[in-house]
């Protein structure tokens, strides 16, 4: 209801400012007798790291989770996991100078219309560190995908308006903005330096395939499983846009273009094609789960900006401290962690309907 | 949890097959002492009756609706309205023969694959006749923004590849196709006419903005404005995907190209342009909110498709029954509708946290 | 959120007034393919039935029952069942005189304060006969539970400060107060046909016992299984205290005694005693559970009572209309559905946990 | 849904096991600027402190509180307070003992069917350490009703048989069982002593009155405030039954003699006598809200108890480790948390009722 729980059987509740003193997490919800321990948090956790390449903030942030309740003798419990991480590298001070100041791409102006106060170290609640605690609770939620045999994959389709022309899944990993096709990426990393070096940022779009996800998960009709990808991925901060399948392009199609041909193959019903992206009638079909999101370009920049002061004057701002130039190779964790808690919460869901004994 | 509310205290519950005896909705939260009566409600359904020009199906539905409880002399009482609506013209007969094989482009096999059971009379609960009652609900969400002079136009920007050129709000009714722009209505509707005639259907681009959202609104992290929007919007049958302010084209943007400058106008703060779309770190600006949907063309084709029998089988299938040949007109309706219950879910949740004496 | 919803899985939704156009429910998660009829529902309510012996209300309402949704075929399809009951004999200008006086015990003034306005008819919304939908609800609640061969038993144990001796089920429904002891029965109906002919009314004791329930259900910490009941059974409107095992004894108990001895009973854990009744921690153990109910007198007398008018006024007030002079033996039918579903609801919650291919 | 979350708006998920490494919980929905420091939840947390008299279990937990999050400068800012207590004195070989064996009257058994495991250590998670959490949660809560004059008050209204026969508020922190009566609380602590050299424990009642509560709180019909109590309060681990003003004694009053009557008193509407308990219809009408509690005895004791092992075998068991004779004097802090933590999600959902501008 206050807007920091996701999820309805396996719920995440996340805490934590930027410069405070912790972040964190707790997951209730979590099936019983799992095994997990603080490496499978951290290993996820170390995606979305700042400080893993030349072109992503400097903070450095080992971010060390501690579980703090939920496991017992490396297995889960079925009682609520916290998860812990300090905050090690504030530096507050960076920041002294936008106290005063609102920053132009940034919720510090909305912040202070809805609350009437505002943390304003390093956006305090609004930050994109806030995302550590869902790639920490998404880590839990892959356990669980893991056991169905239901795979997330996330990458960087574009930045700066150069399309990976390529999907090669083994590349992801090899290249500093986690794009599957390596020509691409060298491109895209040189736009990231130019608009570093105009004191400028990009945007980009993300891919994400969901493979294995069975048929049946999702809830008519408000609880859509696209619908609730939508919400989960929305909720990311630098997030403008989402589509499923041929998405924005099925506004060009017609109907017998757009329809995937259904056919049997072995016990299964397959679709010739998946303009739908894996869902049909907010249900999975059983086909590859596929979307893409529209990132927007970091909103700190360093050359002078617009903007108004806290008591209502107008100013201009250079946004000092250490920041992406572009998010998107570390919003690649969060992406699946967000897609992973959201399947990990409708098999749960989808479960409990099946209860006839 | 089960999926058929949406809401939190502005909360909706909707009920009702395509072809049973009735369709509904309760509506439970709605403030006490609003004035409220069938007309009212009964106006905006009539925005989404079918029957209504020579492009949208001929089942002939007055979607009249019964107010059976919440309303007393013509107030609401704060209890829960449940709203009524007699299904009328059911000729589940024209289905029969869909019985038996799972239609492309809908959700027969996804229903068969989560709940192994199908009311395939006329899409059952998938059918769009379902967001009849959210039109519904949507008009009882509209007399609360009203009383904050919050106001949501909805209109078709798009239909097969043909766009408006202008917004002009005053002619979106004066057209079939619910279009800001009289020529390009009049291109869509041939548009529309040609896939008629060749048994096919078309899609399009619907815009909606709303004015007079104050700033505030949007619950940080997971219940974003934007997140909310996204899965009220989402949860339309053919919504296949959607887009804040600038958008997907943020994605190629720089951030001093996409962040909205910011100036003090008299005692507000305004940004000069809106790239962000009217919200900010998931709350609402005090800009317009600006979105866009892709809305697929109708599943419903009257020509031959592949497919197959619910028994496994290969097969082929020409769809009768009346149909929309596009379901942007009518579903501007449901648009508004969808964002009227979230906004007025919260603004009373933002209330909420106003508490203090 | 706004209180007319009950159940997280399994969840329900109330609606209607005393003297509206009709009261009515929609219950969502329930499980697909399970056989239903409207038979099966009004079995439930002609317990609850007004006008059913010479001790209750004689306002004539058959409370006959339409499936308006999610049965096909008579079966259960996944998607939301709503029903729907008319109201037939409403007599609001019975209550035309309690327009502008509070009446003592009722909830008149409470609403006035909430709300602002008042449907005074009856009581409106406040009004017992909300509780028949709960009783619809209940009826298919009790169908998944069969299935798992739970069994709820409610009987008055008390009215007057008469107290059954024994108990002896096959009786209940022999008498009019629904007393497992035939003897205590006539006593009970003697003092109740007392209050009516001094324009006064009397309360009771519910018991309920639920045999059959397995171990496990119920989640620590706050939604343990005796929280849960208590919230549904002190939801119904004379409801003024509850009690598991050994209850409010158990405050002058000592552990030696209270803890309940275990032993192994061939392939199952029991207890000698069953001062938890049937729950430890909040969980089920597999002993039956018991609980029991303090029902208040009804408050609609026919007496003379001090109050005040609804414009602070002190002044009088004899209630006429159509009343029960103890609603223990009509209140019996909702306990019983009251916990049908909330043992539904957990065991669905219960299924979710055990997600593990 | 998972059970570890109280509240809708002002909402707590508390964490972490009796011996793990720490305790906590996450509170959303707190309004932002209210001032705020780790002192003010101190100050409760010490009411609940183990080991503050000779009658009290003489683990030794300064159950020293960090503020996490959500608070800035000493003000809440609207975002998530996350609370954190290390545990300090586990002494997890005092149960190595218990490993094997389940504990009659508690929560051992159950558990480990729920779940098939078990954190044996100290209870784990069904521990009453877990209750910590909630009283630092009520502490905020507390600073909320503050603002409105509601003043919330638990004592000891019996141990073993023993009653106060007066009610002194300011007597109530002067003696070790928290009773408003010295006499009785002498008697009591007696009786507490004699079961701790018997090796037993002993049970009691906790009565609460809140003053000043505002009428028109809790929401008709499922979310009754006296159903929200009831909720909260027996999802407090010893607690087995609750009634509300006259309570279980009304079950033999008649209507003339329950019902409330009413005057007018200057702007006021009151009641002669408060048998209701201050909730009418499940809504506040503005009197003292006045609840009883019935206290289990502990049930961990020292001497000899007939139990099994976890794998089916008849077996004794005498429990060793540091324990409360009776949990009713440490009970009263936890009482008084949870009515705290409801009445302010209530004040908060009624507030977003009155959303008109």
């Amino acid at each position: 209801m206050a807007g920091n729980s996701f999820g309805r059987i396996f719920k995440i509740t996340t805490f934590g400012e930027s410069h405070g003193p912790a972040i964190g997490v707790v997951i209730d919800g979590v099936p019983p007798c799992l095994p997990l321990t603080e490496a499978d948090i951290q290993f996820e956790l170390d995606k979305r790291r700042p400080g893993q390449s030349s072109i992503t903030t400097q903070r450095n942030e080992p971010d060390s989770v501690e579980i703090l309740s939920g496991v017992f003798e490396k297995q889960t419990t079925g009682t609520p996991i916290a998860l812990l991480i300090r905050n090690k590298d504030q530096r507050s001070t960076d920041y002294s100078d936008i106290k005063d100041t609102f920053r132009p791409g940034h919720a510090d102006y909305t912040y202070m219309q809805k609350y009437g106060i505002r943390d304003w170290r390093g956006g305090g609640r609004a930050s994109g560190r806030e995302t550590a605690s869902r790639v920490a609770a998404g880590a839990v939620a892959k356990i669980i995908l893991r056991k169905y045999n239901i795979n997330i994959i996330a990458y960087t389709r574009a930045i700066a308006g150069i399309y990976a022309q390529k999907i090669d899944y083994s590349v992801i990993e090899k290249n500093d903005v986690r794009c599957p096709d390596m020509d691409a990426a060298e491109l895209m990393k040189q736009r990231i330096k130019e608009a570093q070096e105009n004191k400028d940022s990009v945007g980009g779009i993300i891919e994400a395939v969901v493979h294995g996800c069975p048929a049946g998960l999702g809830e008519p009709v408000f609880d859509k499983l696209d619908a609730l990808l939508a919400h989960a991925l929305l909720s990311i901060g630098a997030v403008k846009g989402i589509e499923f399948g041929a998405g924005f392009h099925a506004a060009e199609m017609t109907g017998a273009k757009h329809n995937d041909k259904m056919y049997v193959d072995g016990d299964k019903i397959r679709t010739v094609t998946n303009n739908a992206g894996g869902i049909l009638g907010g249900i999975s079909n059983g086909e590859d789960i596929v979307l893409r999101l529209a990132v927007k370009p970091t909103a700190s920049i360093s050359q002078s900006q617009q903007t108004t002061t806290t008591s209502m004057k107008d100013t201009s701002i250079e946004i000092k401290g250490r920041h992406d130039p572009c998010i998107c190779p570390r919003i690649v964790a969060v992406v699946e962690a967000m897609i992973a808690i959201t399947l990990a919460d409708c098999l749960m869901i989808h479960r409990a309907k099946s209860i006839l004994p």
